[in-house]
């Protein structure tokens, strides 16, 4: 399995439930801030043990949390994590559905952070091992794709200029990614929304890393050109988002000082390609399948001579 | 600049501050909930108007919420978003602080939820204009990169095997990217971690789109396999991460079966290129300014002749 999911295995272990039943102490909610006296067995909070010596609590499947207030809530977290110390547990995951949010800050103030939060909850962490955390992060990046849609008949390209730029540059049609969307995917669904025009994904031609991008929220962002096969041509582009769009000539986009530098290096890509081969610059993509889920999952690089691709050990 | 920053353009003026205040309706709290007397001003929550028509609001510079308890919070909140649906606001993104989460569950109830959460703080938004939500989404993937150490002098690449895999396979050593960190960063800095070896980058082999990951939290990842070249010979590999750690020679490589699927066909490819060239099979790295930022990014594709890197008007 490659190395990425070594990683992933670790983290999904790590939120695995082995039901484990961790105590939080004895200490009894008390004090004007308390208007709930716990019944038995609520003053625990349950911990899913993993095997890296980590334990995730999930406060949903705690029912006698829910009218617990936040300041008896601190108290019970405050003697789990020494608890948990005192077994030599190295971090914990706490999961909080929106409505129980109050519980958050309380978890704060005894060092835990956010790891992420979305839709409807939240997950906070807390380190408890040597050195700085070892925890895994969220996802870091969010992924746009656009689309150079080439027509090998005309030897015309599809291109755009965005109505909301401060310089209205030629440059192909794209957008982010939806979660969960392939590569491809979201090239022809782009070029689609952007210009009207239907197309087929044929290779990846290039990839651009940025980071600390203020539209992605400070995250970072790749950014993916594919090259399209058209399947229709009239074009009618959406008056929204676009200013202009056209099929330009590409000997023209590779002239033109109205376009981005990415935008003008991957027109001369494409002319080098259309005239001597799109072999030479295609990452083709071909399905092959994962060793532990048993899914597929999609593959891109150069195109593999079938002499390599069926070599055996006769080789 | 790429269709991405189209987005990224909207996404960094939707957050940017326009100084507009927006009045949040003048109801008074009361009630045996109410433990505050609003002094004059705490009435209102500032919002600031972005150019789509959304309104962030940013209650760590709302000093008068301090005191506020959520039931007066919430209050005050459905008053605005009335005031704001009145003006046709299309949006509202709620920053606030950890500490401050009390607030979260009341705005919860209200309709918002959140977008993310990171270190001491979460976003929340709420959708207020028609139609299915149009607000860009947050970040899609963690991206991991492996690194296909090949010595050409000898014909040997570098593998391992994991020491927490269901089955032991050989693979090339990688992780995930730290945030900010360049792909070619990411490929020498896990390879000098899980092996010992020191090297450099040399290209970018093949990448791997995968979804709905457990390991990632749900999200997607993006696998990447860069070509590098060795700098060090001896290995010392990491005992707790690798069971095993070889030069092997990559003509086994190409033939055993004790491996995945993705690192074969890796094999395969640099063997092809290790025999008729790796310009056959390298998506090479260049740096090229951005348009609106003024800063440099890292662009990979097929190698480009000359000639048509410097092609003219006059070509």
């Amino acid at each position: 399995m490659p190395p990425l999911t070594s990683g992933s295995f670790r983290r999904a272990v790590l939120l695995r439930i082995c039901s484990t039943r961790l105590l939080a102490g004895h200490r009894r909610a008390s004090g004007p801030g308390c208007r709930w006296d716990p019944p038995a067995g609520a003053e625990e909070l349950r911990g899913e043990l993993d095997r890296f010596g980590g334990v995730s609590v999930r406060l949903a499947r705690l029912g006698a949390l829910d009218r617990l207030d936040a300041a008896s809530f601190q108290r019970r977290l405050q003697a789990a994590i020494q608890q948990w110390r005192s077994v030599g547990r190295i971090a914990v995951w706490l999961h909080i559905p929106i409505l129980q949010s109050r519980f958050i800050a309380p978890a704060a103030s005894l060092g835990f952070c956010f790891h992420h939060a979305e839709s409807d909850s939240s997950t906070l962490t807390l380190w408890l091992g040597e050195g700085p955390s070892r925890l895994p992060g969220y996802a870091t990046h969010q992924v746009g794709v656009a689309g150079a849609v080439f027509d090998e008949n005309t030897g015309k390209i599809l291109v755009v200029q965005d109505r909301n730029k401060l310089k209205n540059m030629w440059k192909f049609p794209g957008g982010l990614s939806e979660p969960g969307e392939d590569i491809g995917d979201t090239a022809v669904r782009e070029v689609f929304e952007e210009t009207g025009i239907r197309s087929e994904f044929r290779s990846l031609l290039s990839i651009r890393q940025q980071h600390t991008n203020p539209g992605a929220f400070g995250k970072s962002d790749m950014y993916i050109i594919c090259r399209l096969k058209p399947h229709s041509f009239t074009i009618d582009f959406c008056q929204h988002e676009c200013l202009r769009c056209e099929w330009m000539d590409l000997s023209d986009l590779v002239k033109t000082e109205n376009t981005t530098p990415i935008t003008s290096r991957v027109a001369r890509l494409l002319l080098y390609g259309y005239r001597e081969g799109f072999d030479k610059i295609d990452f083709t993509m071909e399905e092959l399948p994962a060793v532990y889920t048993g899914l597929f999952y999609k593959l891109y690089h150069k195109d593999l001579p079938a002499n390599y691709r069926t070599m055996t050990r006769m080789d």
